[in-house]
This record gives structure tokens, C-alpha cells and sequence, in this order.
């Protein structure tokens, strides 16, 4: 009797379970203090603020339906990401099917090649902090028909993700050219990326052609060199002849590496990024991240930034990430 | 001790599980890409995009109180729905109680006559694809004083939901006459619908005066005419008398089939709207949706519609329904 | 070979649960019909209306990691709070530590002098009802540079609460001085409140300078007289002569008392708020909550407000209150 009482149990809380198992929320806070030259000292957000929603039904043979939509929103304000400025939405809004073929999904997200940068930058592109996003990606702008973008995303997208292949991946994105934000797409944007992605070592390529017709490409490469260590580099290259006649081009490139000390990480990078005709803007930056638990780390940063103009930028951070 | 172990873990998970049983999330995406006459090829929402959060908790004696808090939003975008123009929580925010007496709730929700209608429609009404919502209810606007609105729901409503019974239900909606949007109501909208649903039958009737005093009535029916066959029909008329003074009136009217073919179902209808003194708008609709599971199946649509002055549009589409 | 199935149920019960168990949703739901004198039967939010996400995670060693994202809306139109004006995670947008040493969060939320304020009033501070909240406050706004604020928040706020010592306990927010709303603060806003809550008595004393340098205080009280009754009284003071040449102060005042009735509780107040060099504003109210259970109440409200130029009020309400 005491068996089929545990029993029932069981049943009631899988059937409860079972009932909420479509639906998982993720998501992610990190709020930091900043102070750089020339400016107060304020609160932002030193990583993307994300709660999501996401689920996976499996169809039978192989074929499984997903979707997932992810709000993003700053945590010292509040609102939607950007003080408001960007979609509910903003992380993604993405719904499909994954099989033998890959994966297809329509909607708003990173594009792929934006999606396959993250992995050879220091910082994991994190929103803020020190991180050379940047110049990972030359100061392109995957979405300049959108004022206040994320600068990384489209709408209206279809996603193709090739299966993993003894560590090779491709991935497509192409948009429409129905009219959003500001204008209409001169022609449909698309972008392509190839990883690849075994042992100790990454890489990846990518094109992208945005919705003015900017072209970019960029390359990239990851080594675990030794247990702790990491070692990073990208070069990109972007070129605005489409919109911009005199020294359309942009160069960019950085170099980073993790390294692992027990109870946390280190993080260190160099980049400089040149725009022809104009002299380079060239970023140092160091960081740490001490682990509170697999979720949780503390984290401080700082980096010296030469830029034409603006001169000299130095910036101190100090924040908290947490995972959930 | 194992045993004990079991039992532990056992309430442990029921225990958790509790704690998350007062709110359920569900929802829905549905993307879809789109080619019509004249216009460029698109993604838009095929149906709702929504994320809902809703809890019923038992007061005992039969009573029980109720909650609904249901987003919109657009899936290709990542915004609220019609691009960040409608409410946070468009789909409905409703709170009340339910017991012998029926169901009372206060909020904001589709009127009676509207949540009554989708029934009697080949697509359920859905969104867009080629639904024929607008000849259902003859271009009605249950919402004129809020541009950009859905057309169907009010604010500042209180619902009242008969118990059904032998298949009778009795729906009425009262809208306060505080401002909202762009004017005042000029009286106090409401909205009534009996609808009567057993066995293969289902009819309807409703009666609707908006909150700028336009007049709607409607009549919808269908049978399950053969296991696999679902047919409807609806006719409707609406009089703008109150803010129209030449040719006031507007009748709608469609029929419509649901074919099940195992593997999916077929959907086709025809439709009618003739404004007074202007020629008829037509439209013939035809659709496949293919199901992969209970929960998710894809789509493609076709139909062709005849309008004065737009003339003759052609509409294809192909898309993804995924319920969670 | 059972046991194992059932001890399989369990896991797979229990790894579901626990991989929900980061987040836990909760809410409020409140909506009311009113009339005043002068305006038109209106609905509205009686209390807040809020859907929240948070977690804890356990660091060990007592140390907790913790977020809060709780989103306000206005359930009678289903815009985020205020009609949509006011942000997405109005309620709050925190993450932070706890530990012995208290708890630090980083974000946005109730100022340390709002927060402790709620419960020396007899409506815990609804957001509207009959409730004596500008009264406990002198009219005082926390957050005067943001349009439609809800005027006890701070954006770019760190907030230390210390741990709990014999009943006391010390709050403090601290604010940044970037630019916000419409406007820079002239320094860095602090609040600072100590509460005191043992047995039956409970007191609070709190002071606040805001973003324009705005300077408030606050005293209150409350004691459980008897088991039924709970009395309520605070007294606080506001100094405006920071944007203020003339009459810069206003005092407040009020008193109230719940009283539990078995079934429900009925709540009352008095309360003055005096401007310097105008007649003050007065009002007594009255209400009655009937509880459905721990979760769920329905409630009346009544109160006679005088105003110098608005003259007399007269303000009566009905509505309903759910929690999940």
C-alpha cells in the first residue's frame, strides 16, 4: 500500500511536471558599475539581461518542432533592452523543426554569422564590460535599417543550420526584403557561416551581406592550448561601398585569451580597428571572473581604449552575473 | 533506507511542482512566408504568436477564481503585436470567479460575439493566412477608438459567461464609457452571443454595439456533416448609422469546409462583404495544413479575392504552427 | 525490476522539477470598478498588477545568489503599467547576494524608505483603492525626473538590507547620477530607513534625498492591540527648497486600523496632508475585504476626500483581488 501511495505520487508530480515540460524559462541577470574618462559613474548592463522561453517537442523519427522567444531588457531601468528602444522579443522569436537535415527556423535572431563570432572573443561578446565586439566584426552593422539595433540581428529571417559533421557546421540566414524600420532592403540580405568545432581547436568563416548591401567577411580560430589556457583571434573586413564613396572599407581584427586559475578566470585582449583613411582605433583590456557557482560569478574589468576624436578611454567596471 | 530515499525524492519533485502549480505558461508560434499580388514576398504571423500565463485555484464549494495574462506578439519582428502598436498583454488580462452561476471576470478580452464567432470560420479565424475573418464580421470594428487595434476586443470590459446548459451558453460583454485611445465612448458597448453546441451541431447568435454606437449582429452554424467533413456558415450586418450618414449599412457573409484526410485536413471557403452602394468584395480560399503532431503541424494557403478599386489579389503562403 | 521504474519515474520527475526549480512565477491580479464625483464608472487596477520571475540559488557557506524581474500591468487595458508609459519590469529589475553580512542587489525598485513604508497603512499601500499612500508620504516623489513615474522607485540603484538582528534591521539605497528621464540628478540620491519588528510592535524611521535633491522623512508605527485589531499611524515631511523658493515643506499624516472579522477584515484611516501656505487635504476612508481563501479576496471600498480647489471627493469601489 505504501508502495502504490509512492507510487501515485510519482504520477502526480511527473503528471505535473510533464504538464509544465513544454514550456522552460532560462535567462540570464548581470548588472555591473561602470566608471570611464569623461563620464559618470553609472549602471548598465554588463551582459545581455535575458528571460526566455523555450521548448522542444519531439514528432517521431528523428524530426523534433522547437521554439524559443527571449525577452532582453535592462536590469538597472527595467525596460525593454536600449531604455526601451528594441523589440519585447529582442533575444530571439524563432519557431522550427530540427531532423537528420538540420535545423529550419523562422523568424528574429542573431544571423549566423553574427551567431558563430561569440566563440572567438574573450568576453563571449558579452553586451558590455570589456569585450571586443567591435572589432571582432570591424564596427559592421548587420541591421542599419533599424535606429537603436542590437546591430547583430534580423527580422523577417529564415535559419538554416546544417547537422554537426565530425565537427563541421554550416549556417544560413537569409531575409526578406519586405520594408522595416527605417527603409526596404535593396536586396534580401543573407549571411554564411562554416565551423568547425573538435578537440582543441575551432574555427570558423563567414559572409554576410546586409539589407544596404554592405559585404563583410571574417575569419576566426580558437585553441585550447593547455588545460587552462585559451587562446583566440579573429580578422574581419567590412566594405560599405554601397552606401559610402570615399574609403568604404573597415579592417578589424583581436587577439584574446582565457586563463583558467581555479577559482575563476582571467580574461586579456588586444585589437585595433582600421577604417580606411582614418587612423586606427586600438582597445587593451583585462578582466577576471570569480566563480561563485556554475551560474553565479563576480567580475571586474578594464581596458584602454585609443580612439581618433575621442582620444584616450579608460574604463573600470565591477559587476555580477547570474544564470538561471 | 532506500526506500525512504525514494520517498523523499519523490516529495521533494511534488513538492517543487506545487509550489509551480498556481500558474500555467501556454502559447503558440506561427510563422509563416507570404506572396501576394503587388507586393514583395514577407513574414508575417500566420496566426497568433502568443505567451500566455494562466491559474484556476479551487475556493472550494464549487467556487473557483481565475486568471488569464496572454501576450501577443509578432514572431518575425520579436515585437508586440503590429509591431509594438497593441498591448503588452493583447491576447487578454482577465481576473474573476467561476462557479454555478457561470463565469464573471473583469479585464480586457475578446467581446462575446467575437469569441463566439471563430467557430463557424474555416481557419478558426486564424490571424492571417487566408482566413475569412473579415467577411465573418463584415468588416466590423468592435474597436474603433484605439488605431492600430485588433478589432475585436475591449478594454475596460466586464465578462459574463452563462454555465452551459444542454449545450446552451449565454455570453455578454459590458465595456465602461471611460476615454481610452482616441475618444469616449458615446454610450456603453456591449456585446451578447447565445451559442448552442451539441452532438454535430453548433449554431450562434449575437448582438454588439461598439463604443461609437455601430450596430452588429450576426448568425453563424455548423454540422459535422460526415466524420471527416465539418462545414459553416455565417451572415452578419453591421449599421454605422451613428457616424455615417450615406450608406451606413455593410453585410458579410462565408461558408466554409473542413475535410479531414488523415495525415491533415483541407480547409476551403467562399465569402461575400457588400457595403451599400459599393460593389461586393469576394474571396475564394483554399488550404492544407499537415500535421506532425497534436501540437504542431505546417501549412500552405491559397486564395484569390476581388475588391473594387484593389481588384484582384492572388495570396500564397507556407508557414509553421507550433502550440505549447 | 519495479522499484527501479518507479525509482526511474521519480528521477526523471525530480530532474524536470529540478531543472524548473531556477525560476519561480508569481503574481498578483486586482481589478476594480470605481466612481468619484465628477468622473464616469471607470475600471481600473486596485492593486498592482504583477507577473514575476525569481530565483535563489545556494552558493553554500550561507551565501545566495538571488534576481527579481517582475513585470506591472494594467489589467483593465493589458498595456505594461500607467498605459504602457512606465517600464517592462516596473516592479522590479535586481540581482544580488545574499549573506550574513545582509543582502546587496544591483537594479531598479522600491527605495529603502518606500519599501518599509507599506505596512503602516491600512491597505499595505494599494496601488489605488482607498489607500492612504500620499498621505504616508507628504506627497513626496522618490523619482521626480522620470514623467508618469510611480514616484517610489529609483533606476540605477544599489540597495544594501542588513540581516534581521533581534527584530532590527537597517536599509540603504544608493543611487548613480547619470542622466535619466528627463534629467540629471544634482547629486547622488540616497535613502536610508531602520525598521524595528517584534512581537506586536513594529516602527520605522527613514530618510530620503531624491535625484533633485528633494529631502524626506518618515516616522511610523503600528501595533497588534488585540488579536483582531492592527493599528497603523506614520507622520513624514517633505522639503522641496531645493527647486522651491516659496513654501517648499508639506507634512503629512495618518492613521488607520484593520480589523479582522473572521470571514474578512475591515480597514480604515484618516489622514492630512498640509502643504505650507495652502489649506490641507483631507480624507477618510473605509473598506472591507472578504476573504475566498489565503490567495483570493473580493473587497468595497468608500472615501470623502477634501481638497483646496478640487473641493469634495466622494470615491466608492467593488473589485477583486487574486494571487498565484
Amino acid at each position: 500500500m505504501k508502495k502504490t501511495l509512492i507510487a501515485l505520487a510519482v504520477l502526480g508530480a511527473a503528471g505535473v511536471a510533464h504538464a509544465q515540460s513544454n514550456v522552460t524559462i532560462y535567462g540570464q541577470m548581470d548588472a555591473m558599475i561602470t566608471k570611464k574618462t569623461g563620464s559618470t559613474t553609472s549602471m548598465v548592463a554588463g551582459d545581455n539581461n535575458k528571460l526566455g522561453f523555450k521548448g522542444v517537442e519531439d514528432l517521431g523519427g528523428g524530426l523534433k518542432a522547437l521554439f524559443h522567444a527571449e525577452m532582453r531588457f535592462d536590469p538597472d531601468t527595467g525596460t525593454t533592452e536600449a531604455g526601451g528602444a528594441r523589440p519585447l522579443f529582442q533575444g530571439q522569436s524563432r519557431v522550427g523543426l530540427q531532423g537528420d537535415f538540420g535545423m529550419i527556423r523562422l523568424g528574429r535572431g542573431l544571423t549566423a554569422v553574427q551567431e558563430s563570432g561569440a566563440g572567438f572573443e574573450a568576453w563571449g561578446e558579452a553586451r558590455t564590460r570589456a569585450a571586443m565586439t567591435s572589432y571582432v566584426v570591424a564596427n559592421y552593422n548587420s541591421d542599419p535599417l533599424h535606429a537603436g539595433s542590437s546591430t547583430n540581428r534580423w527580422s523577417n529571417g529564415l535559419w538554416y543550420n546544417s547537422p554537426n559533421m565530425s565537427g563541421f557546421q554550416l549556417n544560413v540566414t537569409l531575409g526578406t526584403k519586405e520594408a522595416q524600420g527605417t527603409g526596404t532592403p535593396k536586396a534580401n540580405p543573407y549571411s554564411v557561416s562554416a565551423t568547425y568545432n573538435q578537440g582543441p581547436v575551432a574555427v570558423m568563416a563567414g559572409y554576410e551581406r546586409n539589407p544596404v548591401e554592405t559585404k563583410f567577411w571574417i575569419l576566426g580560430g580558437s585553441v585550447q592550448a593547455t588545460p587552462e589556457l585559451k587562446l583566440q583571434a579573429t580578422y574581419a573586413q567590412q566594405d560599405q561601398g554601397s552606401t559610402k564613396a570615399v574609403n568604404p572599407k573597415t579592417k578589424g581584427w583581436q587577439i584574446g585569451a582565457n586563463y583558467n586559475v581555479g577559482t575563476g578566470q582571467i580574461l586579456a585582449a588586444y585589437g585595433q580597428i582600421k577604417p580606411d583613411g582614418v587612423e586606427s582605433t586600438k582597445r587593451f583590456a583585462l578582466g577576471y571572473e570569480h566563480n561563485l557557482s556554475k551560474r553565479t560569478f563576480l567580475y571586474v574589468d578594464a581596458y584602454n581604449e585609443k580612439a581618433p576624436v575621442v582620444g584616450t578611454v579608460n574604463s573600470f567596471d565591477v559587476g555580477i552575473n547570474h544564470r538561471f
